[in-house]
Protein backbone atom coordinates (compact mmCIF):
# COMPACT_ATOMS: atom_id res chain seq x y z
CA UNK A 1 0.00 0.00 0.00
CA UNK A 2 1.35 3.35 -1.06
CA UNK A 3 -0.11 6.71 0.33
CA UNK A 4 -0.96 9.55 -2.29
CA UNK A 5 -1.50 13.27 -1.17
CA UNK A 6 -3.26 15.90 -3.98
CA UNK A 7 -3.91 19.09 -3.68
CA UNK A 8 -7.01 20.13 -4.85
CA UNK A 9 -8.94 23.56 -6.46
CA UNK A 10 -12.25 23.35 -6.32
CA UNK A 11 -14.93 25.76 -7.08
CA UNK A 12 -17.99 25.29 -4.16
CA UNK A 13 -21.20 26.17 -6.37
CA UNK A 14 -22.50 22.70 -6.94
CA UNK A 15 -21.31 20.55 -4.08
CA UNK A 16 -22.97 20.19 -0.82
CA UNK A 17 -19.67 20.92 0.90
CA UNK A 18 -16.52 18.89 1.16
CA UNK A 19 -17.41 15.49 3.43
CA UNK A 20 -19.27 12.83 2.24
CA UNK A 21 -23.44 12.92 3.20
CA UNK A 22 -25.92 10.47 2.46
CA UNK A 23 -28.67 12.86 0.61
CA UNK A 24 -26.27 15.28 -1.45
CA UNK A 25 -23.35 15.58 -3.79
CA UNK A 26 -20.14 16.33 -2.08
CA UNK A 27 -16.41 17.07 -3.48
CA UNK A 28 -15.41 13.67 -1.37
CA UNK A 29 -17.76 11.31 -3.15
CA UNK A 30 -17.24 12.57 -6.90
CA UNK A 31 -12.79 12.31 -6.09
CA UNK A 32 -13.75 8.80 -4.32
CA UNK A 33 -15.93 7.87 -7.36
CA UNK A 34 -12.98 9.09 -9.86
CA UNK A 35 -10.14 7.22 -7.55
CA UNK A 36 -12.59 3.50 -7.52
CA UNK A 37 -12.97 4.14 -11.42
CA UNK A 38 -9.16 4.64 -11.90
CA UNK A 39 -7.85 1.80 -8.90
CA UNK A 40 -10.87 -0.15 -9.51
CA UNK A 41 -10.54 -0.37 -5.52
CA UNK A 42 -13.19 1.53 -3.26
CA UNK A 43 -10.96 4.04 -1.89
CA UNK A 44 -11.50 6.28 1.00
CA UNK A 45 -10.44 10.17 0.97
CA UNK A 46 -8.59 11.87 4.38
CA UNK A 47 -8.51 15.55 3.74
CA UNK A 48 -7.23 18.44 5.70
CA UNK A 49 -10.81 20.88 6.06
CA UNK A 50 -14.55 20.17 5.69
CA UNK A 51 -15.10 22.78 4.07
CA UNK A 52 -19.16 24.13 3.89
CA UNK A 53 -21.45 24.48 1.21
CA UNK A 54 -20.94 26.59 -1.24
CA UNK A 55 -17.18 27.32 -0.01
CA UNK A 56 -14.48 27.17 -2.41
CA UNK A 57 -10.86 25.77 -2.06
CA UNK A 58 -7.75 26.57 -3.60
CA UNK A 59 -5.25 24.72 -1.21
CA UNK A 60 -7.26 21.50 -0.03
CA UNK A 61 -5.20 18.50 0.95
CA UNK A 62 -6.19 15.33 0.94
CA UNK A 63 -4.23 11.16 1.14
CA UNK A 64 -5.80 8.48 0.41
CA UNK A 65 -3.71 4.93 0.48
CA UNK A 66 -3.63 2.55 -2.76
CA UNK A 67 -2.27 -0.69 -4.50
CA UNK A 68 -2.66 0.85 -8.13
CA UNK A 69 0.96 0.70 -9.53
CA UNK A 70 0.60 4.93 -11.06
CA UNK A 71 3.29 7.38 -9.71
CA UNK A 72 2.84 9.50 -7.44
CA UNK A 73 3.31 12.01 -9.67
CA UNK A 74 1.15 11.12 -12.59
CA UNK A 75 -2.67 10.85 -10.21
CA UNK A 76 -2.46 14.53 -11.36
CA UNK A 77 -3.60 13.79 -15.04
CA UNK A 78 -5.62 10.36 -14.42
CA UNK A 79 -7.83 12.06 -12.15
CA UNK A 80 -8.20 15.35 -13.87
CA UNK A 81 -9.55 13.64 -17.00
CA UNK A 82 -12.22 11.99 -14.71
CA UNK A 83 -12.99 14.91 -12.51
CA UNK A 84 -15.46 17.69 -13.57
CA UNK A 85 -13.95 21.22 -14.49
CA UNK A 86 -14.81 22.52 -11.53
CA UNK A 87 -12.83 20.03 -9.35
CA UNK A 88 -9.12 19.76 -10.24
CA UNK A 89 -5.77 18.31 -8.71
CA UNK A 90 -3.50 20.57 -8.93
CA UNK A 91 -0.34 18.66 -7.34
CA UNK A 92 0.00 14.86 -6.85
CA UNK A 93 3.15 12.88 -5.27
CA UNK A 94 3.29 10.04 -3.05
CA UNK A 95 4.34 10.72 0.57
CA UNK A 96 5.69 8.22 3.90
CA UNK A 97 3.16 5.94 4.57
CA UNK A 98 2.16 7.47 7.87
CA UNK A 99 1.83 11.17 6.63
CA UNK A 100 -1.92 12.72 7.66
CA UNK A 101 -3.06 15.93 6.29
CA UNK A 102 -4.80 15.91 9.50
CA UNK A 103 -2.25 15.27 11.92
CA UNK A 104 0.83 17.02 10.16
CA UNK A 105 -0.60 20.44 9.50
CA UNK A 106 0.58 23.31 11.35
CA UNK A 107 -2.47 25.75 9.99
CA UNK A 108 -4.09 27.10 7.63
CA UNK A 109 -5.32 29.96 5.80
CA UNK A 110 -8.78 31.03 4.35
CA UNK A 111 -9.39 33.93 1.97
CA UNK A 112 -12.82 35.93 2.37
CA UNK A 113 -13.91 38.46 -1.03
CA UNK A 114 -15.99 40.89 0.30
CA UNK A 115 -17.61 44.20 -1.74
CA UNK A 116 -19.17 47.68 -0.81
CA UNK A 117 -21.56 46.99 -4.15
CA UNK A 118 -24.63 45.24 -3.66
CA UNK A 119 -24.44 44.06 -7.11
CA UNK A 120 -21.10 42.87 -9.36
CA UNK A 121 -20.06 42.39 -12.54
CA UNK A 122 -20.83 38.60 -13.01
CA UNK A 123 -17.14 37.35 -13.29
CA UNK A 124 -16.53 37.51 -9.35
CA UNK A 125 -20.30 37.12 -8.07
CA UNK A 126 -19.67 33.08 -7.17
CA UNK A 127 -16.64 34.36 -4.76
CA UNK A 128 -17.90 37.31 -3.71
CA UNK A 129 -19.87 38.40 -0.83
CA UNK A 130 -21.69 41.84 -1.97
CA UNK A 131 -22.33 43.82 1.16
CA UNK A 132 -24.21 46.99 -0.21
CA UNK A 133 -22.45 48.80 3.09
CA UNK A 134 -19.93 51.33 3.14
CA UNK A 135 -16.49 49.98 5.12
CA UNK A 136 -13.68 51.57 6.09
CA UNK A 137 -11.05 49.32 6.30
CA UNK A 138 -9.06 50.65 9.64
CA UNK A 139 -11.84 49.90 11.64
CA UNK A 140 -11.90 46.53 10.00
CA UNK A 141 -8.24 46.23 10.91
CA UNK A 142 -8.80 47.32 14.85
CA UNK A 143 -11.17 44.40 14.82
CA UNK A 144 -8.94 41.98 13.34
CA UNK A 145 -6.70 43.23 16.01
CA UNK A 146 -9.00 41.76 18.96
CA UNK A 147 -9.64 38.68 17.33
CA UNK A 148 -6.02 37.82 16.54
CA UNK A 149 -4.13 35.51 19.09
CA UNK A 150 -5.36 33.01 21.01
CA UNK A 151 -8.76 33.29 22.79
CA UNK A 152 -11.99 31.22 23.70
CA UNK A 153 -14.21 31.07 20.16
CA UNK A 154 -17.34 29.93 21.49
CA UNK A 155 -19.43 33.54 20.48
CA UNK A 156 -17.74 32.83 16.65
CA UNK A 157 -18.20 29.13 16.22
CA UNK A 158 -21.63 27.95 14.33
CA UNK A 159 -24.22 26.25 16.49
CA UNK A 160 -24.37 23.09 14.90
CA UNK A 161 -20.43 22.34 15.87
CA UNK A 162 -19.57 19.21 16.76
CA UNK A 163 -17.89 19.79 20.94
CA UNK A 164 -14.32 20.15 20.57
CA UNK A 165 -11.78 23.27 22.76
CA UNK A 166 -13.74 26.31 21.38
CA UNK A 167 -9.71 27.65 22.31
CA UNK A 168 -8.11 28.58 19.43
CA UNK A 169 -5.25 30.61 18.04
CA UNK A 170 -5.13 33.48 15.12
CA UNK A 171 -1.49 33.98 14.08
CA UNK A 172 -3.34 36.80 11.34
CA UNK A 173 -5.58 38.18 10.20
CA UNK A 174 -4.71 40.53 7.22
CA UNK A 175 -7.24 43.01 5.44
CA UNK A 176 -6.59 44.31 2.09
CA UNK A 177 -8.67 46.82 -0.33
CA UNK A 178 -7.72 46.47 -3.91
CA UNK A 179 -9.62 48.09 -6.54
CA UNK A 180 -13.35 47.35 -5.89
CA UNK A 181 -12.45 44.43 -3.61
CA UNK A 182 -11.97 44.07 0.43
CA UNK A 183 -9.46 40.32 1.04
CA UNK A 184 -9.58 39.40 4.14
CA UNK A 185 -7.03 36.36 4.92
CA UNK A 186 -7.07 34.42 8.31
CA UNK A 187 -4.22 32.25 9.10
CA UNK A 188 -4.78 30.28 12.58
CA UNK A 189 -3.62 26.69 14.06
CA UNK A 190 -7.13 25.41 13.32
CA UNK A 191 -10.94 27.02 13.15
CA UNK A 192 -14.30 25.87 14.33
CA UNK A 193 -17.25 25.36 12.57
CA UNK A 194 -18.17 28.62 10.76
CA UNK A 195 -15.12 30.41 12.45
CA UNK A 196 -14.12 32.01 9.44
CA UNK A 197 -17.38 33.35 8.35
CA UNK A 198 -18.56 34.60 11.80
CA UNK A 199 -15.10 36.35 11.67
CA UNK A 200 -15.60 37.87 8.07
CA UNK A 201 -19.51 38.36 9.30
CA UNK A 202 -17.66 40.31 12.34
CA UNK A 203 -15.34 42.40 10.39
CA UNK A 204 -17.74 43.68 7.91
CA UNK A 205 -19.56 45.01 10.98
CA UNK A 206 -16.92 46.75 12.32
CA UNK A 207 -16.25 47.93 9.08
CA UNK A 208 -19.93 49.80 9.20
CA UNK A 209 -19.43 51.12 12.68
CA UNK A 210 -22.01 48.56 13.56
CA UNK A 211 -19.56 46.25 16.41
CA UNK A 212 -16.52 48.57 17.91
CA UNK A 213 -13.44 46.75 19.12
CA UNK A 214 -14.74 47.09 22.97
CA UNK A 215 -18.10 45.16 21.37
CA UNK A 216 -16.06 42.76 20.22
CA UNK A 217 -13.53 41.89 23.13
CA UNK A 218 -17.40 41.34 25.37
CA UNK A 219 -18.64 39.41 22.67
CA UNK A 220 -15.45 36.93 23.08
CA UNK A 221 -16.03 37.73 26.65
CA UNK A 222 -19.57 36.32 26.42
CA UNK A 223 -18.96 32.95 25.01
CA UNK A 224 -22.23 32.97 23.40
CA UNK A 225 -22.81 32.76 19.54
CA UNK A 226 -25.96 35.43 20.37
CA UNK A 227 -24.15 38.40 21.08
CA UNK A 228 -23.19 38.01 17.80
CA UNK A 229 -24.08 39.18 13.96
CA UNK A 230 -25.02 37.10 10.92
CA UNK A 231 -22.37 34.42 9.55
CA UNK A 232 -21.03 35.87 6.32
CA UNK A 233 -22.28 34.09 2.86
CA UNK A 234 -20.28 30.59 1.93
CA UNK A 235 -19.39 31.43 -1.66
CA UNK A 236 -16.86 34.13 -0.30
CA UNK A 237 -15.18 31.97 1.17
CA UNK A 238 -11.81 29.99 0.11
CA UNK A 239 -9.44 27.92 1.58
CA UNK A 240 -6.43 28.94 0.41
CA UNK A 241 -3.49 26.86 2.18
CA UNK A 242 -2.90 24.00 4.17
CA UNK A 243 0.64 24.13 5.71
CA UNK A 244 2.90 21.07 6.64
CA UNK A 245 5.80 23.37 7.97
CA UNK A 246 5.71 25.53 10.74
CA UNK A 247 3.69 29.13 9.82
CA UNK A 248 6.27 31.91 8.59
CA UNK A 249 5.08 35.92 7.91
CA UNK A 250 6.84 34.52 4.77
CA UNK A 251 4.55 31.59 4.00
CA UNK A 252 1.45 33.55 4.34
CA UNK A 253 2.62 36.25 2.49
CA UNK A 254 3.52 33.93 -0.60
CA UNK A 255 -0.33 32.32 0.20
CA UNK A 256 -1.73 36.32 0.03
CA UNK A 257 -0.02 37.36 -2.97
CA UNK A 258 0.83 34.41 -5.40
CA UNK A 259 -2.24 32.35 -5.33
CA UNK A 260 -4.08 31.06 -8.98
CA UNK A 261 -7.71 32.97 -7.19
CA UNK A 262 -9.74 35.66 -7.50
CA UNK A 263 -8.85 35.81 -3.51
CA UNK A 264 -5.25 36.20 -4.20
CA UNK A 265 -3.95 39.73 -4.56
CA UNK B 1 -39.10 60.06 -27.14
CA UNK B 2 -35.85 59.43 -24.38
CA UNK B 3 -32.79 57.86 -25.19
CA UNK B 4 -31.32 55.76 -22.68
CA UNK B 5 -27.57 54.82 -22.60
CA UNK B 6 -26.62 51.58 -20.67
CA UNK B 7 -22.97 49.97 -19.60
CA UNK B 8 -23.20 46.24 -19.44
CA UNK B 9 -20.62 43.27 -18.33
CA UNK B 10 -21.69 39.89 -19.14
CA UNK B 11 -20.36 36.27 -18.98
CA UNK B 12 -20.62 34.96 -22.83
CA UNK B 13 -20.61 31.65 -22.09
CA UNK B 14 -23.96 30.76 -21.79
CA UNK B 15 -24.83 32.91 -25.26
CA UNK B 16 -24.35 32.62 -28.68
CA UNK B 17 -22.94 35.91 -28.71
CA UNK B 18 -24.21 39.87 -28.16
CA UNK B 19 -26.43 40.01 -31.41
CA UNK B 20 -29.67 38.69 -32.27
CA UNK B 21 -30.29 35.32 -34.08
CA UNK B 22 -32.89 33.13 -35.45
CA UNK B 23 -31.70 29.98 -33.80
CA UNK B 24 -29.77 30.81 -30.94
CA UNK B 25 -30.07 32.95 -27.65
CA UNK B 26 -28.10 36.10 -27.64
CA UNK B 27 -27.73 38.75 -24.81
CA UNK B 28 -29.46 41.45 -27.13
CA UNK B 29 -32.74 39.15 -27.03
CA UNK B 30 -32.23 38.92 -23.40
CA UNK B 31 -31.71 42.56 -22.74
CA UNK B 32 -34.66 43.82 -25.36
CA UNK B 33 -37.45 40.91 -23.53
CA UNK B 34 -36.46 42.58 -20.33
CA UNK B 35 -37.07 45.79 -21.98
CA UNK B 36 -40.29 44.90 -23.49
CA UNK B 37 -41.75 43.47 -20.06
CA UNK B 38 -40.44 46.68 -18.18
CA UNK B 39 -41.46 49.10 -20.37
CA UNK B 40 -44.69 47.49 -22.27
CA UNK B 41 -43.41 48.10 -25.56
CA UNK B 42 -40.76 46.72 -28.08
CA UNK B 43 -37.89 48.04 -27.97
CA UNK B 44 -34.52 47.98 -29.91
CA UNK B 45 -31.20 48.41 -28.48
CA UNK B 46 -28.25 49.49 -30.42
CA UNK B 47 -24.71 48.26 -29.58
CA UNK B 48 -21.26 49.06 -29.64
CA UNK B 49 -19.55 45.86 -30.45
CA UNK B 50 -20.84 42.60 -31.92
CA UNK B 51 -19.39 40.27 -29.36
CA UNK B 52 -18.79 36.46 -30.61
CA UNK B 53 -20.34 33.47 -28.86
CA UNK B 54 -18.66 32.94 -25.23
CA UNK B 55 -17.05 36.71 -25.46
CA UNK B 56 -17.54 38.61 -22.33
CA UNK B 57 -17.55 42.19 -21.76
CA UNK B 58 -16.96 44.20 -18.76
CA UNK B 59 -17.85 47.57 -20.48
CA UNK B 60 -20.26 46.87 -23.75
CA UNK B 61 -22.58 49.93 -24.24
CA UNK B 62 -25.75 50.17 -25.87
CA UNK B 63 -29.04 52.92 -26.15
CA UNK B 64 -32.42 51.98 -26.63
CA UNK B 65 -35.38 54.87 -27.43
CA UNK B 66 -38.67 54.87 -24.81
CA UNK B 67 -41.40 56.29 -23.80
CA UNK B 68 -40.66 55.28 -20.60
CA UNK B 69 -40.94 57.36 -17.51
CA UNK B 70 -38.89 55.53 -15.63
CA UNK B 71 -35.50 57.70 -15.28
CA UNK B 72 -32.25 57.40 -16.79
CA UNK B 73 -30.39 56.65 -13.50
CA UNK B 74 -32.62 54.10 -12.58
CA UNK B 75 -32.76 51.63 -15.58
CA UNK B 76 -30.02 49.58 -13.67
CA UNK B 77 -32.20 48.74 -10.99
CA UNK B 78 -35.19 48.00 -13.21
CA UNK B 79 -33.22 46.20 -15.82
CA UNK B 80 -31.22 43.85 -13.09
CA UNK B 81 -34.11 42.81 -11.47
CA UNK B 82 -35.25 41.16 -14.54
CA UNK B 83 -31.92 40.13 -16.32
CA UNK B 84 -29.91 36.75 -15.22
CA UNK B 85 -26.86 37.21 -12.87
CA UNK B 86 -24.72 36.34 -15.83
CA UNK B 87 -25.68 40.08 -17.23
CA UNK B 88 -25.20 43.06 -15.28
CA UNK B 89 -26.12 46.67 -16.14
CA UNK B 90 -23.69 48.75 -14.41
CA UNK B 91 -24.69 52.07 -15.29
CA UNK B 92 -27.57 54.22 -17.09
CA UNK B 93 -28.28 57.37 -17.77
CA UNK B 94 -30.23 59.18 -20.07
CA UNK B 95 -27.92 60.91 -23.53
CA UNK B 96 -28.56 63.39 -26.20
CA UNK B 97 -31.15 62.13 -28.51
CA UNK B 98 -28.68 61.76 -31.52
CA UNK B 99 -26.28 60.26 -28.90
CA UNK B 100 -25.06 56.63 -31.06
CA UNK B 101 -22.60 54.14 -29.47
CA UNK B 102 -20.97 53.56 -32.68
CA UNK B 103 -21.13 56.96 -34.16
CA UNK B 104 -19.51 58.70 -31.39
CA UNK B 105 -17.13 56.30 -30.02
CA UNK B 106 -13.30 56.73 -30.79
CA UNK B 107 -11.82 53.12 -29.74
CA UNK B 108 -12.49 49.87 -27.44
CA UNK B 109 -10.04 48.11 -25.54
CA UNK B 110 -10.01 44.22 -25.10
CA UNK B 111 -8.32 42.00 -23.25
CA UNK B 112 -7.20 38.52 -23.55
CA UNK B 113 -6.33 36.10 -20.94
CA UNK B 114 -3.76 33.58 -21.42
CA UNK B 115 -1.67 30.95 -19.62
CA UNK B 116 0.83 28.82 -20.41
CA UNK B 117 -1.01 26.07 -18.09
CA UNK B 118 -2.83 23.59 -19.98
CA UNK B 119 -5.04 23.21 -16.98
CA UNK B 120 -5.93 25.89 -14.22
CA UNK B 121 -8.25 26.34 -11.17
CA UNK B 122 -11.59 26.06 -11.62
CA UNK B 123 -11.98 29.92 -10.92
CA UNK B 124 -10.51 31.47 -13.86
CA UNK B 125 -11.24 28.77 -16.80
CA UNK B 126 -14.02 30.04 -18.39
CA UNK B 127 -11.72 33.38 -18.68
CA UNK B 128 -8.45 31.55 -19.31
CA UNK B 129 -6.71 30.12 -22.50
CA UNK B 130 -4.93 27.55 -21.34
CA UNK B 131 -2.30 27.33 -24.07
CA UNK B 132 -0.02 24.34 -22.49
CA UNK B 133 2.77 26.32 -23.94
CA UNK B 134 6.00 28.11 -22.60
CA UNK B 135 5.64 31.66 -23.39
CA UNK B 136 8.09 34.65 -23.95
CA UNK B 137 6.56 37.83 -22.97
CA UNK B 138 9.81 39.93 -24.54
CA UNK B 139 9.33 37.76 -27.79
CA UNK B 140 5.37 38.70 -27.61
CA UNK B 141 6.10 42.35 -27.11
CA UNK B 142 8.22 42.17 -30.24
CA UNK B 143 5.53 40.86 -32.10
CA UNK B 144 3.12 43.56 -30.72
CA UNK B 145 5.11 45.62 -32.04
CA UNK B 146 4.78 45.12 -35.42
CA UNK B 147 1.30 44.67 -35.27
CA UNK B 148 0.31 48.32 -33.83
CA UNK B 149 -0.16 51.40 -35.63
CA UNK B 150 -2.30 51.22 -39.19
CA UNK B 151 -2.05 48.30 -41.13
CA UNK B 152 -4.57 46.02 -43.80
CA UNK B 153 -5.32 43.62 -41.31
CA UNK B 154 -6.64 41.26 -44.17
CA UNK B 155 -4.80 38.69 -42.62
CA UNK B 156 -6.32 38.89 -39.04
CA UNK B 157 -9.42 39.02 -40.46
CA UNK B 158 -12.41 35.82 -39.47
CA UNK B 159 -13.64 34.04 -42.71
CA UNK B 160 -16.89 34.76 -42.26
CA UNK B 161 -16.61 38.47 -41.86
CA UNK B 162 -19.21 41.50 -43.67
CA UNK B 163 -17.07 43.50 -46.50
CA UNK B 164 -15.71 46.48 -44.98
CA UNK B 165 -12.79 48.39 -45.40
CA UNK B 166 -9.79 45.86 -43.84
CA UNK B 167 -7.87 48.69 -42.98
CA UNK B 168 -7.65 49.47 -39.30
CA UNK B 169 -5.60 51.30 -36.36
CA UNK B 170 -3.89 49.45 -33.09
CA UNK B 171 -3.27 52.41 -30.47
CA UNK B 172 -1.87 50.12 -28.50
CA UNK B 173 -0.77 46.48 -27.71
CA UNK B 174 0.08 45.75 -23.61
CA UNK B 175 1.17 42.79 -22.37
CA UNK B 176 1.69 42.14 -18.60
CA UNK B 177 2.41 38.97 -16.66
CA UNK B 178 0.71 38.66 -13.06
CA UNK B 179 1.39 35.27 -11.30
CA UNK B 180 0.25 33.16 -13.85
CA UNK B 181 -1.44 34.85 -16.14
CA UNK B 182 -0.10 36.89 -19.56
CA UNK B 183 -2.71 39.49 -20.28
CA UNK B 184 -2.99 41.30 -23.64
CA UNK B 185 -4.46 44.36 -24.04
CA UNK B 186 -5.66 45.51 -27.40
CA UNK B 187 -6.89 49.40 -27.99
CA UNK B 188 -7.69 50.72 -31.10
CA UNK B 189 -10.35 52.43 -33.34
CA UNK B 190 -12.12 49.85 -34.31
CA UNK B 191 -11.93 45.92 -35.22
CA UNK B 192 -12.49 43.22 -38.06
CA UNK B 193 -14.73 40.20 -37.33
CA UNK B 194 -12.02 37.37 -35.06
CA UNK B 195 -9.28 40.66 -35.16
CA UNK B 196 -8.40 40.42 -31.79
CA UNK B 197 -8.33 36.76 -31.26
CA UNK B 198 -6.18 36.37 -34.36
CA UNK B 199 -4.08 38.89 -32.61
CA UNK B 200 -3.94 36.86 -29.31
CA UNK B 201 -3.59 33.41 -31.03
CA UNK B 202 -0.18 35.01 -33.10
CA UNK B 203 0.73 36.81 -29.99
CA UNK B 204 1.09 33.07 -28.42
CA UNK B 205 2.70 31.61 -31.62
CA UNK B 206 5.53 34.51 -31.61
CA UNK B 207 5.52 33.61 -27.44
CA UNK B 208 6.67 30.24 -28.41
CA UNK B 209 9.17 31.17 -30.79
CA UNK B 210 6.83 29.87 -33.47
CA UNK B 211 6.12 32.90 -35.54
CA UNK B 212 9.33 35.99 -35.28
CA UNK B 213 8.36 39.63 -36.46
CA UNK B 214 10.17 39.11 -40.03
CA UNK B 215 6.83 36.76 -40.30
CA UNK B 216 4.06 38.71 -39.19
CA UNK B 217 5.25 41.28 -41.35
CA UNK B 218 5.20 39.37 -44.27
CA UNK B 219 1.89 37.87 -42.67
CA UNK B 220 0.25 41.28 -42.83
CA UNK B 221 1.60 42.27 -46.08
CA UNK B 222 0.48 38.75 -47.65
CA UNK B 223 -3.11 40.07 -47.09
CA UNK B 224 -4.35 36.01 -46.84
CA UNK B 225 -5.81 34.92 -43.66
CA UNK B 226 -4.41 31.68 -44.39
CA UNK B 227 -1.08 31.92 -43.64
CA UNK B 228 -1.49 33.15 -39.76
CA UNK B 229 -1.96 30.21 -37.21
CA UNK B 230 -5.53 29.50 -35.42
CA UNK B 231 -7.76 32.36 -33.98
CA UNK B 232 -7.01 32.18 -30.42
CA UNK B 233 -10.59 30.72 -28.19
CA UNK B 234 -13.33 32.78 -27.29
CA UNK B 235 -13.62 32.26 -23.86
CA UNK B 236 -9.69 34.42 -23.31
CA UNK B 237 -11.61 37.37 -24.57
CA UNK B 238 -13.34 40.73 -23.31
CA UNK B 239 -14.49 43.77 -24.23
CA UNK B 240 -13.48 46.10 -21.79
CA UNK B 241 -14.11 49.20 -22.78
CA UNK B 242 -15.56 51.67 -25.37
CA UNK B 243 -14.67 55.38 -25.62
CA UNK B 244 -16.20 58.55 -25.98
CA UNK B 245 -13.87 60.86 -25.93
CA UNK B 246 -10.19 60.66 -27.82
CA UNK B 247 -8.49 57.78 -26.40
CA UNK B 248 -5.22 58.97 -24.12
CA UNK B 249 -2.92 57.06 -22.99
CA UNK B 250 -4.20 57.74 -18.95
CA UNK B 251 -8.17 56.06 -20.39
CA UNK B 252 -6.00 53.48 -21.26
CA UNK B 253 -4.38 52.80 -18.21
CA UNK B 254 -7.14 53.28 -16.07
CA UNK B 255 -9.08 50.50 -17.95
CA UNK B 256 -6.14 48.31 -17.93
CA UNK B 257 -5.33 48.50 -14.04
CA UNK B 258 -9.07 49.22 -12.10
CA UNK B 259 -11.68 47.27 -14.21
CA UNK B 260 -13.73 44.86 -11.46
CA UNK B 261 -13.12 41.62 -14.18
CA UNK B 262 -10.07 38.88 -14.22
CA UNK B 263 -8.68 40.85 -17.05
CA UNK B 264 -8.05 43.53 -15.17
CA UNK B 265 -4.42 43.58 -13.19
Amino acid sequence: MRNIRITLAYEGTAYSGFQRQENSITVQEILETALQKLTGTKTTLYFAARTDAGVHAYGQECTFYTESSIPGDRFIFALNILLPPDIRVTESREVPYDFSVRRNNYGKTYGYLLTEEKDCPPFFKRYTWQTGRKLDISKMEKAAEVLSGTHDFTSFRGNNSVPASPVRTIHDIRIIKKHHFFHIFVTGEGFLYHMVRNIAGALADAGTGKLTPKDLREILEAKDRKFLGATAPAHGLCLLKVYFTPVTKELTEKTICGSYAPWSV
